[in-house]
């Protein structure tokens, strides 16, 4: 998982069906100084979280997982492998002691 | 999942089963001002939106999903892991004004 | 999924039960001018095509399909990541009239 | 999977129902000297190893396997792909005698 | 799936229950000379095939497939997206005669 900054988001209305209703947001991956990596944007989808331009979030970038979570039992899967699972707070990172470390 | 545009299509004969009667294109990754990134082209599966050369779409890149989603009931999963999902009508995009993100 | 030439083979004895049987290819991924775009060669696992040496192929690297795809109910799933899917016969690919796109 | 050393942590209130409760840490992938290779940093969920700043952890970065791993029956599953599977407690690598490897 | 030199191992005392009594190697991505790559060693589980030092193998890096591999029937899925699948003992490759693809 990466964290990244929500920066804008996709208009789309032909579009396979399970992705209907849901919103699609341009994200783009920040490092832990919160300033954007230059990485190329992905597009995730948001499953009620409601995150919005501005706001640094969690994303999950893979499959199975995400179909899971947002299938309805008995409609088809749906067709997204990069979601957002968290609106981050904030974080903590940096050097450590390593002779602190475990032996 | 990225924007691409489609700039060509794929023909084989000779190809598993689950394949036959699908759609191969060629699609190459855009970024948010629509112009190529010079990554190295996809081959993605169109699974019925008939998108066609000059078009944006949406593509989504991994298995499991794609899979599920192609699949007929009692046939054979389908062996493709790109697929388009989405033709984009538009998309926004730009800096964010931080200080007015969620604390 | 990507284009690549069938450039070689991998002789190993001493395997995972399920790949008894199975060739393994040596492929090398190319562009849209058919010349090999010199990343790192993939080995590439081919069900059935009979893809040989020279032959342009349509590989998919991921897990689950190939899995499914290659199992025998009530056998262990087929340890394979990559695999060939379609033996290519030409493709098409060039700039686009991006005036000609949709609205 | 990789080795990686856990610098930090990160906090979301707002958050996916399943990852109530988990810890999300900031891991930086390290080479076989111990040291940071310079990486992007990942976050990834502790599943209740208990791994704290400064522990070299062993990290798998994927779908399907973490979500079943730490999935309560009947609940949904968890959205998350990369997950600490061990504290590390030393390796062992160096140049090998090939002369020695089988014929 | 790729070809490796085993050039290590990891150890590790706490770690998921699953792993417990699985090998984890380093292996080193070689190229086609057999020489190392040079790109960051991955850790891989070796299921059984007891690949040693100096040892060529094939790599599989992916998800789903590892974990059914390796799973004992009710017992939770292992959690290792890295695997061995084979010790190779040898590979062909080299330039193609275009000339002679199918047409």
């Amino acid at each position: 998982m990466y964290l990244a900054r929500v920066t804008g988001a996709v208009v789309a209305t032909q579009k396979l069906a399970p992705l209907t209703g849901r919103r699609l947001l341009v994200v783009s991956r920040v490092g832990l100084d919160g300033e954007p990596l230059g990485a190329t944007e992905d597009v995730a989808l948001d499953p009620g979280l409601d995150a919005g331009p501005g706001d640094v979030v969690l994303v999950a970038k893979e499959g199975a997982v995400v179909a899971s979570l947002l299938d309805v039992p008995g409609a088809p899967p749906t067709p997204a492998n990069v979601v957002v699972t968290a609106v981050v707070d904030g974080w903590s990172s940096g050097p450590v002691d390593k002779s602190a470390s475990r032996p």
